[in-house]
């Protein structure tokens, strides 16, 4: 694989998400060459996979080509491999073919995975959204169950394939059970002639006590509302014993159902499994407070994938602003490293969360600042508009957006691959 | 399955392709009921299929679900599943899980499959380019054989990588090798470091004398030069002898490819082979003048899969504008039939053909008039949107395509699925 020119540091970055990709950008003028690896070709914008899983959006106007992204930075080089193992003593990474990359720094960035909870064979059953994959399965079994449906003349087969379920109420769950609400009481209703999309059933469980944990409670109650206007039934604090082919346990109620959704946990890659390192109950490598893991100060990790502990909001969420400021601050501290400066300690910098609740209606939180309904979501949608600049087109997804959220439609309702 | 409410006719077509659609949308104010059965959920734009596997437009950009665009026209129920079998003496056309449909009136529109002549197991190695899956296999073997020679140190391994074969010169052969050089020679030039994408080497093989043979001779000299120009090797006269894994045999040489395309051969739905009337052998049902099947008038096929006659013409092309005009002759039938009015014949009327080779480059042919380089290009760009009304927001086409033509980008280069 490339080995760098003798004498010019090699910074190998794993991971082309939000982490990954502002380090790179970060250190476009170092005096370094980088590589940058995913087992992906595309940078996706995390946050609105649930749109393609809804069909709100296409795959292409969320994702970009990552080597496209960084066409004109010359001092780094994109791979299409994943990484499977880090040897920290020989500083060297391996990838699924056994091909070592040496470097003088890493950075990891690896993100997280669908996490059952020990129990793997419910992923065939409850596919999770992590992934353009995963967001084109949903999207799949979603459109799928409607069409299903009105070729189904047994009523109680129909009322299953009408159920979806929808089990964890952190952000993605909540974005999307408003977006199946959407989908079923508005962008269908005239779609079909022997069902109606209203009869769907859109059920959203969580083992907690209420929808949105992460916002104040004020927020997750008014969240709830707005769910339960869309028609989404919430049942809080009920735990999932069992999902099978065609039905999902909660509580003591078999539910029949053909489409499960799966956001209730995540972990770290299995990739930091192999560092050897103390990891978090939630498989995250544990990082020290400049980033870097405990002993090795050449080796960060960035993004989901760190455990990070932080001296005013504790433990750091897994979302795109830890990731990006992580990032940069990994950059920051290679740069440090080069000149013989010392590092500074990562200090996080809150610009808040959103979430939002189909057409019109989102939370937002930024500090003691609380915002709810139809400002919070002219908030978001300046805020993901404003992300989108530079891999999309704004005008295009500008216009998109005005189509499917003023007029309901999503023409692009198509349906690829097979299970 | 739904049965027409009691004395109003029913009519079945199958396939919601251009002729299909066509048909169900010139009975919307006659007096039956209509069902639109397809195995897929979306109307697919077909003629513009290279452009997804090459990553000019998203599978969105040229697909709309078939159900959306008849969401207003009452008398039609649209269902996803697929017609395996017709009983032509009981009126009844089976799906694949045995469901059966009574019609009074049949409009056939299924369409072709790519035939291999005979070498089924060429497929694996060699995909056709019908269908959103195959457009979207295309891209992703496309895309990966760039990823993988960027990391493939071999010379031999990385030639063969970035050697593409397409058999069969006809339009799509022509335009899919177009896009390749393209995408070479331009959009990708940026983009790797290890490789130049400018020796990808482009071949167009076709057994027969040369490129685009259903346009004029002076016209597909054009288009070969246009498609030399863009780095696209042309091989007329060649004949494929085996394709296997990594190789394809062309004459007596032995090319080393990881990415062979089929465009050289199709054959009418296999359907088409249940209903026990006079095939070609191509497959396609030989219909009568009005196109309706020999001794059923109350069954048409009408498309590609059909074989039609024409008094000026000779045997139809298997293009859009075929399609189109026989899904409304259809209807016209069925609507003279429901009068007691007799049926005229069919009559193809010719608006021509075109075919694009790279930005700013195409040959049109309509009547005597001929048409070569930028002009005919533009009146390709304006056909292709104009077609694209109705299930498409006119202006973001306009605009993807502005930015692609002129920018060379083709930003949301996506890989999705596994092969």
């Amino acid at each position: 694989m490339s080995e760098p020119p003798a004498g010019v540091p090699h910074v190998l970055v794993v991971g082309a998400g939000f982490g990954g990709l502002r380090c790179v950008r970060a250190l476009a003028h170092a005096p370094v060459r980088l590589t940058l690896v995913d087992r992906t070709n595309h940078h996706l914008f995390q946050p609105m996979l649930y749109e393609v899983a809804t069909s709100v959006l296409g795959a292409n106007e969320i994702a970009a080509a990552t080597r496209h992204l960084f066409r004109h930075q010359r001092n780094v080089a994109v791979h299409m491999t994943g990484i499977e193992r880090v040897d920290l003593a020989a500083k060297c990474a391996f990838d699924g073919e056994g091909r070592a990359t040496r470097y003088d720094w890493l950075v990891l960035a690896p993100g997280v995975v669908t996490d059952y909870f020990g129990h793997a064979d419910w992923a065939e059953h409850a596919p999770g959204l992590k992934s353009l994959d995963d967001a084109l399965v949903v999207r799949r079994r979603v459109l799928m169950a409607f069409e299903r449906a009105e070729i189904t003349p047994d009523p109680a087969a129909r009322r299953a394939l009408l159920t979806f379920v929808i089990v964890g109420a952190g952000a993605t769950g909540v974005e999307l059970a408003g977006a199946i609400g959407e989908l079923a009481n508005f962008t269908l209703r005239h779609d079909f002639r022997a069902i109606d999309p209203r009869e769907a059933q859109v059920l959203l469980l969580d083992a907690g006590e209420r929808v949105l944990p992460s916002f104040a409670p004020s927020l997750s109650a008014r969240a709830r509302r707005d769910l339960e206007r869309l028609g989404v039934t919430v049942r809080t604090g009920v735990r999932v014993g069992d999902i099978g082919p065609g039905f999902v346990v909660a509580g003591d109620e078999r539910i029949a159902t053909e489409a499960t959704i799966w956001s209730a946990g995540t972990r770290g890659a299995p990739l930091l499994g192999t560092l050897g390192t103390p990891l978090d109950r939630q498989g995250r490598a544990i990082v020290g407070p400049d980033g870097a893991l405990p002993g090795h100060p050449e080796v960060f990790v960035v993004g989901d994938a760190a455990h990070v502990e932080d001296a005013r909001f504790g433990t750091l969420p897994g979302v795109a602003q830890v990731a990006m400021q992580m990032g940069t601050h990994a950059a920051r501290c290679i740069r440090a490293d080069l000149d013989a400066r010392p590092r500074r300690a990562f200090a996080y910098f809150d610009k808040g969360q959103l979430a939002v609740i189909g057409r019109g209606h989102a939370v937002l939180q930024v500090g003691p600042v609380r915002l709810a309904g139809f400002p919070a979501w002219i908030a978001w949608a300046l805020v993901h508009v404003t992300f989108l600049i530079g891999f999309r087109n704004r005008v295009i997804t500008m216009l998109e957006w005005a189509r499917t959220y003023f007029f309901h439609r999503r023409a692009g309702r198509v349906i690829v691959g097979g299970d």
